[in-house]
């Protein structure tokens, strides 16, 4: 076992977007300010061009700032959508007919702008989980503050939903969950798989994630209490967007 | 509400790269095998090699492939680590004398290559939270199958677990929890904030990650029963070595 190298000091990039960053966070760099080009931050350190980029890239991949090609980098603040992911499934949120989503968004506007409702054949990974070759498959994509922020695709098996309102573009009051109640398969546990990785250009696309940016991707299963997967639902989420919560006891 | 522009068909490099990846998992190409070159995949699928570049940097980013420079790309093949939310935290865990790490990795050999222990004054956000400005920091690396995949940095009061053995190198049968619990203050319930990111120049240097790699940054908080704070862990995993998994009940 050798001595830790994990340096005190942090590098001068660093220090200078933790200086932008408080000054973001303070308010006195507001939303939609141009923040200070590399040329001037080359100076006011005496520092390399790379070295420049390297501080306003942390504040871009944190999704503090974003480039406007030819133009500099600005300020732009969004609050992170904080997912709690047991106390949004929470039955009290889709039993009493509330969206999902307000439980994330604590009443941000928030909206669907893409759908997209079909029967078709499952993949073989979806396949497997719901021992179903036929689903149902809604995609969406969801915008907070006009921002994109997550594409998801859920997966019910075929010859369950066929027929109910889990086909229909309006699901009604409580969405799937509450219609998969009334077929008498009401999701009673969950189980949420969280990786990360960098987007597929069309998921770039979707989120308009600018460059850097990685994505979470997240697969959920929906099980009714007697051990029956109901719905798979593949998510995925601009980091730049998403705080996930987790609480559990000992 | 428009009509859904999500494409059905997959774009050609990502094509090459699910076809790679399959013979990859079919263990048709094994771990250290060289994958086709670009050379070779441009020839194969008359494609540019921007294309070629990018089927590989698929899988590259998947953690499933190396590249190693002036020589091509490599096979990797590293099983994820499936990091249970709960079920590693639970009190027969480390009640037992038992290692956390043992929870997660199923027996594969793990080894904690770098540790500092120290007294020191907490940062602001680590301050704010365990309402304690000086505290024992517990920073290491963990490898598993001789890879680095995780930095840990854990804080708890000092005032708390001063002269105990959380502040030495071996903290005994069950670890800092057990310790915890000797002195009262044992962990009830846990918080864990997820996000994801580029890594730090420091963080792609200790986990030797290639480029477009994502880091998991983790912040755990553990709590007593009374809801006391008692230590935080701040942790940035290797995205193409973990699975987190959480589960939890309607």
């Amino acid at each position: 076992m050798s001595e830790s190298p994990v340096p005190h000091e942090p590098p001068i990039y660093r220090r200078i977007a933790d200086g932008l960053r408080a000054r973001i966070l303070a308010g006195e760099l507001r939303d939609g300010d141009r923040l200070p080009g590399e040329n001037a931050l080359m100076a006011e350190y005496a520092i390399a061009r790379a070295t420049a980029r390297q501080a306003l890239a942390v504040l871009i991949n944190e999704g503090l700032a974003v480039p406007r090609r030819g133009s500099g980098v600005y300020v732009r603040l969004f609050k992170p959508i904080r997912r709690h992911g047991a106390r949004r499934l929470s039955r009290e949120q889709w039993g009493q007919g509330r969206a999902i989503w307000d439980a994330d968004t604590h009443g941000r506007p928030f909206t669907v702008d893409h759908l997209e409702v079909a029967r078709e054949r499952a993949s073989e990974h979806v396949a497997g989980i719901l021992d179903s070759a036929e689903v149902w498959a809604r995609r969406r994509r969801y915008s907070v503050d006009a921002r994109p922020v997550q594409l998801a695709a859920s997966y019910f098996p075929a010859h369950l939903v066929q027929d109910s309102a889990i086909t229909l573009t309006d699901t009604g009051p409580g969405g799937v969950y509450a219609r998969l109640g009334d077929l008498g398969a009401a999701p009673a546990h969950f189980t949420e798989e969280v990786r990360a990785r960098m987007p597929q250009p069309r998921e770039s696309a979707l989120l308009d994630l600018p460059g850097g940016t990685p994505v979470i991707a997240i697969t959920r299963t929906a099980y009714t209490s007697g051990g029956l997967p109901v719905e798979v639902n593949e998510m995925v989420l601009d980091s730049a967007a998403y705080v996930l919560q987790y609480d559990f006891d000992a």
